[in-house]
């Protein structure tokens, strides 16, 4: 069956080396070829110790494969990107480089002009759940960011039925391994032990992403999104907490409205193989490692508020696992295939 | 100098043997006696090795000091308090027996029948910030909570200004010392590392403490306030993340708005020894096993929103450095004598 | 193929659970029937998240497999197997039940009288790299300890050789996840956290399992072992660092000395899957979540004195990883059969 | 009092910055002047906020002081020392540069000629507990390395009263800090966390300071050292576990024995305020952010192996720490001045 030949453009990274650990365990396909920049001509165990079960030597390019995975950093990814779609590649890229549909978006957010505005239009954003009947089509998916995932999923039941009124907080908590594999100062191991803070107060990236799919969902909210990550002392998982005042006359702010709240996102999810709604707080480690998201929506009834925690590993889901669901949909292959794991726990 | 005999009931939890720290360094006072149930007749650095410089023998009954230290759990404080003061004793009390105002919160929230009411309201909230006056007369301190030190210092200013709507999120991250000394599978070390979770959504005993002090700030308000606290997988710290409407017409939601509130914040903490006005968002490793609040107001301005970062060691400005903060105010020395130590970083 | 059906007897602790999430995995056995004293009546999942999609209760009794697992304490365990064997179900007993020939030696490491003495002698230690044969008629496996796992096989080859002298260094450093779940101070978050510690210096249990399996290999060298075990705060993966003087005239205390050792240990594991010999150190983290042991032999040539690193994840090849490649043999599945697992990393 | 200048010339490293941490609470000195190549002209709590308190700005030149700690790299630091001692002022350094006799060995290990040789003679090697008497004179103080400050004072007991054989392990566990604030892939928190390895089995840098300072102990003994450091996944602390033969007609392989032997260590190390010899395995967390080394020298006595175990803050006691204890020494001051913080703990 292994007849499908897929590559991952940049390997070296953590969204890289992880897709390459979930597909050498994928049934369906065949990773032949690997890319790194930093490490052309060694083989990937060297560089890689975990990998080195995997038989490759990373090169400068890609070669001949089916469908590519462009772990590469923005703006790099868009410009590997065209020539692959010009030789009748299919993409899915981990970067950000096609999750926005305003091409002026990346001037603003991402500081350059858009390579190849004319493929923003086709580029399927790939949160399966919410986009599932696009992806088998699609030539190009653009895998949405760590952020966005565990934010949209939490809120996208309440926005789409219009539960709630437009202000929205959304408060995320992040492993470090989110920030990537690039050395800086805050991710020294000991300046980032024992800490925690917020950042980009001013505005982080991914916030863009997140406007873009919760209006789309519901045009008539107009949401006023708030969104603050934060670097907690951990290596994966992000916890979403996601804040927003009930809109009243919807759901009712007791403890039946609780039930129905969860029987709302439970029926909104329904049969998604990668959602489960829980009816206790989740916590990170639950995810670790595997495809899961873990929603707990809740009702602050002292105040008649919103209470939505959402976690997921931000390597798997937030990235690479989340990447090989979508090529599963558009290889005609069963949406869970080599994304079966359970969390690794503790 | 040393002739004040001070005491603490109940070392053996971290706010009391991070009081024991702080009291052998205290060059104003002199700690004599130590109680503790699970180790009377132990020599204190015999049962907590890094106290061993002090020779003390931890006893079952508090014996003859001027001004007492109760570091027992809830109820059981407020029965030992009482026969203190009868006494003549001075107290500070760092469990949340007389932080309440209102007995009948006391049944609602800590499920028990207080048994001194009549102690309530005499006793001080000894937030010093907000309270200094009334500190220095008083029989009866009550320590403030670790979650409420970090969001009232961080909402004092807008609230008492009159610059935020009612609708108040905070959003808390704290280390797992917050939760004390008593075993519990959470705090196991194999599920608290690599793991975040939000915890109390259905309300956390800190609110009634948060939203009675707040309130008292600016009776006008009527904050509607929703307090989530996470656990993260560190030792110390409390990040607090507050979000809420600017009010139209008071502060301007622009670069320029931002700037007058770091102004308005340095103008309502001047003078402070124990609160920083930071222009870049704070780290809770910046105040590491020292008495610092480091304090970040913002504006989203995209939304008009406020967000405010505060950060403080929970064990030190969240317990025991406050309540030395406060011992120096009733004992009439310095307010910062003892509590002068830098962050240990990293 | 799904028809062999298996049991874990407790799995509750950190052992049973992860036979769980393996078990789950596998693609020759169906996991029917789990016991835990603590949660009878339970759903797997609602008692520990990372397994909902396990779809098994909880039972006080194990019902009707071809072969258990039984993760039980010491003691229990032991009680525990003879009515399963007797009712002809064949065991794999992770506990140190069955790992010691001598009965005398559970009196003087864990202090009870063995309950079936005469099931020891039959009774294969799980190690498989060494004891390969006996293992796929076994009725009854005792599989290893973490720590003796590591160690054995670090040195095995140079034992067996003869080439190094009888005195033998072991100073292992383990996650603490290698405690085990039952709560005590020591394991407590806060304490763990940022600590690390040598334990049991006075004969920790798992050096009667060492001396008795390195002894079986060489009767001639009568090795003279200090095992000195580590609590490090993380929670998976032991270090072994051994250390001993080479033996005169054998291996050439050289870089050519080194080449040749690191041949023999390549020649001594020659085609077993779950040994690598590495030229650089190893790290545990390289081992996270899989079966893999690292094996990295060296020469401190300025002291002609032999050091061996090993790693592995106590979980996994340190007890339920190496459980099931025992379960294998004795099932007459491919050794490798749900283990192929690569590292979780970073 | 404080009328007495220090300053620290590379503040921005680790050492540098526990150096001002701890000179700042020091009542017998003022630090008046601190450099940094890397942050010239800005506020020193600008670049490091946990030292906002300290009012200075990092220069590029070392201002006019009595006395100047050098924490430089190695080489750097040689360079800086002569120019100062030429200007006669007295000089700790941080750095290995002086701390070894022969001039060849630093080609050996640290690769490059030395700048100054004719002062090796002169430099007073700092491990105030072995060599007291040198140290007020001293013009230029080579403050120990981290590692052989912990080995050193394990086995100084035996080594000098001749009581162990040559063969020698010293098997380290240090927490990151110790590797510095220089970024390195090794040091970046998602690969450091949740992992141990060995490093620098060729060798490590340490060990012939190591090798020199024991000898020089013992003349007789000729050790053979074997030194092996390993990362742990925590900021700061130094384990070391010293493995060695009790020679054969000195202490007894015993209980009886184990007490003497612990006698003896007390005896050695009488009226040392900074060592404390225990009865149980000592952690490093009892150390965490104080200047105490913990020994714990007991013997495994079904082999007649003597093991120390020994604790340490590497940034403390391993650097700046007794860095400061040589200077109260230099300068006629108490020797515990400024160091009498307990450990912060938990």
């Amino acid at each position: 069956m292994k007849q499908l030949r897929v590559g991952i453009i940049n390997v070296t990274g953590y969204a890289g080396m992880e897709l390459a650990r979930l597909l050498y365990h994928h049934p369906g396909v065949h990773l032949t070829s690997v890319t790194g920049r930093s490490a052309v001509g060694r083989r990937l165990g060297e560089f890689l110790p975990h990998l080195a079960e995997i038989e490759l030597t990373i090169k400068g390019e890609l070669e001949d494969v089916e469908l590519a995975f462009s772990a590469l950093p923005h703006k790099s990814s868009a410009e590997a990107v065209l020539p692959l779609l010009e030789r009748g590649k299919r993409v899915i890229d981990i970067s950000a480089d096609f999750r926005l549909k305003d091409e002026k978006e990346y001037q603003r957010w991402y500081d350059f002009v858009h390579p190849v505005p004319e493929l923003l239009d086709e580029a399927v954003y790939g949160l399966v759940e919410l986009n599932r009947p696009r992806i088998p089509p699609a030539r190009l998916v653009a895998n949405p960011g760590c952020y966005p995932t565990g934010a949209i999923l939490a809120l996208a039941p309440v926005v789409k039925e219009g539960l709630i009124e437009p202000d929205i907080i959304i408060d995320c908590k992040s492993g470090v391994s989110g920030a990537g594999r690039t050395l800086s100062m805050d991710l020294h191991f000991a300046e980032a032990n024992e800490n925690v803070y917020a950042y980009a107060l001013e505005g982080h990236r991914h916030l863009p992403e997140i406007i873009q799919e919760l209006g789309g969902l519901n045009p008539a909210l107009s949401p006023s999104i708030t969104f603050v990550p934060h670097l907690v002392p951990m290596t994966r998982g992000v916890l979403s907490s996601c804040y927003a005042n009930l809109l009243e006359g919807k759901v009712e702010s007791s403890e039946k409205g609780k039930k129905e709240l969860v029987e709302l996102y439970r029926d909104f999810y329904r049969g998604e193989p990668f959602i489960r709604i829980t009816e206790v707080p989740p916590q990170t480690k639950q995810t670790w490692g595997n495809n899961l998201c873990l929603i707990h929506p809740t009702i602050d009834i002292r105040t008649g508020r919103l209470i939505v925690i959402s976690c997921i590993d931000n390597l798997v889901k937030g990235a690479a696992g989340q990447a090989i669901q979508s090529m599963n949909l558009m290889l005609g292959l069963p949406e869970v295939m080599g994304l079966e794991g359970l969390a690794v726990y503790p």
